[in-house]
C-alpha cells in the first residue's frame, strides 16, 4: 500500500485554457521524487522480490495481487483480466474526464533465470554502486541514494520498474494539484517474456474496455548514450530451418568424396544464391511489400546521434553490410540473416566424411507491408529455381534418390511488422513534448530492429503504438545481474508526469 | 609355434626351366587348406586373442614375439626392427637364391575398439555363422568349417589374416616342395592405424635390410563384389580448418543484423568460391599437376564391374558429382570436400544472434604429381583474391577491425599421393598371375580412393609398391564386430602361394 508523504501544492490545478507549464510539472515531479526515493526504492525492491516467470502461475497471481493493491493506491480502479490457462492481465482505468485515452502496456513476468550466473540471489533485489565487473560494491538500501546506484533483480530493468513509476507519477500530480490530460488505461501483461500467447484472445474478449487513443508500449531500454527514446515500430519476424541432402549414411571422403554430393557444398551455393556479398538479398520478390520511409522518419534518423560508428570499433567490424547506410537506416529494410549452420564437425572434430545432410537456420525481419505469407512464397520460389525440389518432412530414400537436389524447409510461426505514423497529431504530441523535456535530445527510432507482435494490437485496436522505454541501456535485460540505474527510475517518473499531466492539454 | 600336417608331394620341385604349373599349385594350396583349417583358425584365434593398440606397448610387443614365433617357422630367419618409442618392425627374410625380391607389408596393430560397441569381446575371437545382424549365431571353433563363417576379433580382417595366410601359404609350399621364385622379405609395421609416425625413421636405420624389387602392400579389403583385387596407389591428403569472422561478440539479430557483417554469409561465398555445383574445384591451380591417366589405367576402369550404378540406389543418391566419369574415375582426380561446419545452433537449437565466426573443415584428396605445398599455395591465393586477408593464429580485435574480410587458415599435415606404373614388369605379371587365378575377374584399381603415406616408401625405397587385399570387404574394419569371412582366409592362402611360386618365374 502506498502511504503518501505530503508534498507543498506547488501548482494550480489545471484548466482548459491554462495547461500547466512543463518546466513547473518537471520542478514538481523532481522535488517529489527528493522526497520520497526511500519509499519508491522500498516498494521496487518488494515488487522484485516476487517471483515473476510467467509458467510459475501462483507467483504471478502474487504479482498481480500485489500491483493492483499499488495502482489502487495511485487512484486506479483496477482488475484482473482473465483468459484459461494464462497469467492475468493486471488492468486499470483513471477516468479523468479527457478527451483522450492513453493505454499503457507493461509486462511484469521476467525471463527465466540461471541464478548460479548472477552476483546475488534475481529475487533478493540487491542494491550496488555499479555493475560488479565494473567494480560495483553492494550498499544498504537506505536514503540519500547516488543516483547512479543500480538495483539489481530479475525484472529491474525488463519491465517492472515502470509499474512504480507511474504509481509515484501520479501520486506527484495528484500530491500538487495536477489533472491528468487524458484518461489512462493500464494493461499490465503476464506473459510477455513467453511470447504472449494469450494477447489476441485478450484483446478479443476485452475489447469493451480497452478502448485507447494511443497506446503506450512502456517497455525496452533508452538509447545508448542515455537520451530519452521513443520508438515507433518493430519488425516482424519469420524463419526456417534449411536441410538438403547428400547420401543416405556417411560416406569415406576418401573413396567416396566429389562422387556422392556433398550436401555442405549444396548448402554453400543455395545460401550464397539467397545473399549476395554486400548483405543484399538476391530473392525475387524480397524487397517488393517494402514500404518507403516517409520524410519524418527519414528526418528523424538524421537527428539520431551516430553510435554505429563507436559501435563499429567496439565491435571490431571491418566493414559493415550495405555500408551507405548507417545502422538505423537499415532497420527500414527487411533483413535476411543467417542464424546458424551445422554439418559434421570441424576443428579437432572433423572426420573424413561425406554427410547425409547439412542444415542451415535461417530468419527474415520483415517491415512494413510485408507479409510472411508473401516472403515464404518468395523464398520457396527462389529455392525451387535453384533446381530443389522441397519437402517438408524428413524425405524417405526413394524421394531422395528420385530428385538431384532435394530440401527440406520447416518454417517458424511468423508474424508482420508494425509501424506508427510520426505524424499522427497524438503520435507528434508525445514526440513534441518529450523533445521539450531533453531540450531537444530526444532520439526518435522509426523503428526498432527487433521484434514483437505489436501488429495484433494495432491491427485489433486501430490506435498508434508508440514505445517509451525508461530503462538504462545496460540494464542486462534477460540476462545476469539485471538492473536499473536509479536515475532511470527518477527520470521515469518525471517522463510519466509530463506525458499524463500535457499529452491531452 | 607352427606343427605342421605332413601333405604329400603333389608336384616336383621348381626347375628353371619348367617352373610349376599355375592350376597345380592353387590345387596344392586347396587341399592343404583342406587338412589344415582347425590349425589356421587355431592359431588365427591365438594371434587375435593378444591386444594390439599401437600406445599399448607391452602388448604390442607380445605380439610381434608371437608373431617372430610363427613366421620363424614358416621358415624366416626373423628380428625386431627397433626405434625409440614405437612399437618394432618384426622384419623378416626367407632367401630363396632367387634374383628378385618381394617385401610383404602387413601391420599388426588395431584401431582402439568400444568394447560396448560390440557383441563379444574384441580380443576374444568367436566363431559365427554371419554377422549378428545378419542373424549369424555363435559356432564352436571345430571343424568342418562352413567358408561362409566368420571369425570376430579387432584385426581379424585389418590386418593380422595376412601374417597367418603368409605363414601357412609357406608350409603348403614347403610340404609339397616347391620352391619360391623369389626372395621374400616381411616387414610388419606395429602402428600403423597410429599413422605409422616412425615409418620413415625405419626405412631410414633400417636401409640395408630393405632392398626390394616390389612391395606388396597386404591391406584393406577386396572388391565388393568378392572379386580379387589390386590397387596401384592412394590418394594423398592435405586438410585445413577455415574461420571467417563476424562481430566479436554475439549481437540481436534484429538490431544489428544485415549491418554487422554475417560470418556464416561470409563463409557460404567462400566455399562456393571454391567448389562449383556440379563439385569442380573453382581454385586456380588446383588441377594443374594432375598426371594424366595411362592408357593401362583407363583400359583397367573399363573391366571394373559397375558397383557405382547400385550404390547410387543403396545411397539414394539423386545425383553424383562430375556425372560423366564413373565412380573409379573420379579417383584419379584431386576431390574437394567440405567435411563440417559450424556455426550456432539450427533446428530448435537456433538463436537470433549473429555470430562472431563461422568455420569450415575442408580436405582435399591429392593424385601424382601433386604437392601438398603447391595446393597450400592456391588456396590461400584463392581466399585471398575473394578479398581476404589471412591469418594463421586467432586475430586480436585490432586485426579484425583492420580488414573488411579476414579469414584464419589452419593446415594439419599434408602428403602426396602414391601410384605405381602397372605396365612395370614385375607388377605387370603380378597382375596377369592374378587375373589368371581368377580367370580374368582381377579388379584393377588404379588407384584407391583413400590415403595412406606409401608415398614415404615410395620416395626412399625406389620400388612400386602395389596393394594386395585379402579381406572380405564388409569385414567391419575400424569398427565394431570387425570380421574375416573364413573363404578370405583360405583365398590368401592359396594367393599368397601362386605368387610366391610363379612372381619370379
Amino acid at each position: 500500500m502506498l502511504s503518501m508523504i505530503l508534498l507543498p501544492a506547488l501548482l494550480a490545478p489545471a484548466q482548459a485554457d491554462n495547461p500547466p507549464d512543463l518546466v513547473a510539472i518537471q520542478q514538481t515531479a523532481r522535488q517529489y521524487i527528493e522526497l520520497n526515493q526511500q519509499q519508491m526504492l522500498d516498494q521496487f525492491s518488494d515488487l522484485l522480490s516476487i517471483p515473476n516467470v510467467a509458467s510459475d502461475l501462483p507467483n504471478i497471481r502474487r504479482n498481480a495481487r500485489h500491483i493492483v493493491g499499488l495502482m489502487e493506491s495511485a487512484g486506479f480502479d483496477m482488475q484482473l483480466l482473465e483468459v484459461e490457462g494464462a497469467p492475468p492481465v493486471v488492468f486499470g482505468e483513471l477516468n479523468a474526464g479527457a478527451e483522450q485515452t492513453v493505454m499503457v502496456y507493461v509486462h511484469y513476468d521476467g525471463q527465466p533465470v540461471q541464478p548460479e550466473l548472477w552476483s546475488s540471489d534475481p529475487w533478493t533485489p540487491t542494491l550496488r554502486t555499479d555493475l560488479v565487473e565494473r567494480g560495483g560494491v553492494t550498499v544498504p538500501p537506505e536514503a540519500p541514494f547516488d543516483p547512479e546506484w543500480r538495483l539489481f533483480g530479475r525484472s529491474a530493468g525488463d519491465d517492472k520498474a515502470p509499474v512504480i513509476a507511474i504509481a509515484h507519477a501520479l501520486a506527484a500530480m495528484s500530491r500538487s494539484g495536477v489533472q491528468p490530460s487524458v484518461n489512462i488505461k493500464l494493461f499490465f501483461d503476464g506473459e510477455e517474456e513467453a511470447g504472449s500467447p494469450h494477447l489476441a484472445q485478450f484483446l478479443d474478449r476485452y475489447e469493451h474496455l480497452l478502448g485507447a487513443d494511443l497506446w503506450l508500449f512502456c517497455d525496452g531500454p533508452v538509447h545508448q548514450t542515455r537520451r530519452l527514446q521513443l520508438a515507433y515500430g518493430v519488425r516482424g519476424h519469420v524463419g526456417f530451418n534449411l536441410r538438403v541432402y547428400g547420401p543416405l549414411r556417411p560416406l569415406h571422403s576418401g573413396h567416396y568424396g566429389n562422387w556422392a554430393p556433398n550436401p555442405i557444398a549444396d548448402l554453400t551455393h543455395l545460401l550464397a544464391s539467397m545473399r549476395g556479398p554486400d548483405g543484399r538479398a538476391l530473392i525475387d520478390g524480397f524487397y517488393e511489400q517494402v514500404r518507403a520511409p516517409t520524410p519524418a522518419e527519414l528526418s528523424a534518423l538524421d537527428r539520431i546521434p551516430r553510435v554505429d560508428i563507436t559501435m563499429r570499433q567496439e565491435l571490431a567490424l571491418g566493414r559493415t553490410e550495405i555500408p551507405e547506410q548507417r545502422l538505423e537506416r537499415r532497420l527500414l529494410e527487411p533483413a535476411l540473416n543467417f542464424r546458424g549452420i551445422q554439418a559434421g564437425g570441424t576443428g579437432e572434430g572433423s572426420r573424413n566424411i561425406i554427410l547425409p545432410s547439412a542444415d542451415a537456420s535461417v530468419e527474415i525481419r520483415l517491415v512494413p507491408d510485408q507479409t510472411p505469407a508473401a516472403i515464404r512464397e518468395a523464398v520457396e520460389r527462389h529455392i525451387r529455381e535453384q533446381g530443389y525440389e522441397l519437402v517438408e518432412t524428413e524425405p524417405t530414400p526413394e524421394q531422395r534418390q528420385a530428385q538431384p537436389r532435394l530440401a527440406r524447409i520447416d518454417w517458424g510461426d511468423g508474424y508482420p511488422a508494425y509501424r506508427s505514423d510520426m505524424t499522427q497529431p497524438l503520435v507528434a504530441r508525445l514526440g513534441q513534448l518529450m523533445d521539450e523535456m531533453t531540450s531537444g535530445e530526444l532520439v526518435r527510432l522509426p523503428t526498432m530492429g527487433g521484434s514483437l507482435p505489436l501488429y495484433i494490437i494495432g491491427e485489433r485496436m486501430g490506435a498508434p503504438i508508440v514505445i517509451l522505454p525508461v530503462a538504462n541501456h545496460d540494464n542486462n535485460q534477460h540476462g545476469r545481474d539485471e538492473n536499473l540505474r536509479l536515475q532511470n527510475l527518477w527520470d521515469a517518473v518525471e517522463i510519466y508526469a509530463v506525458v499524463f499531466a500535457l499529452l491531452g492539454a
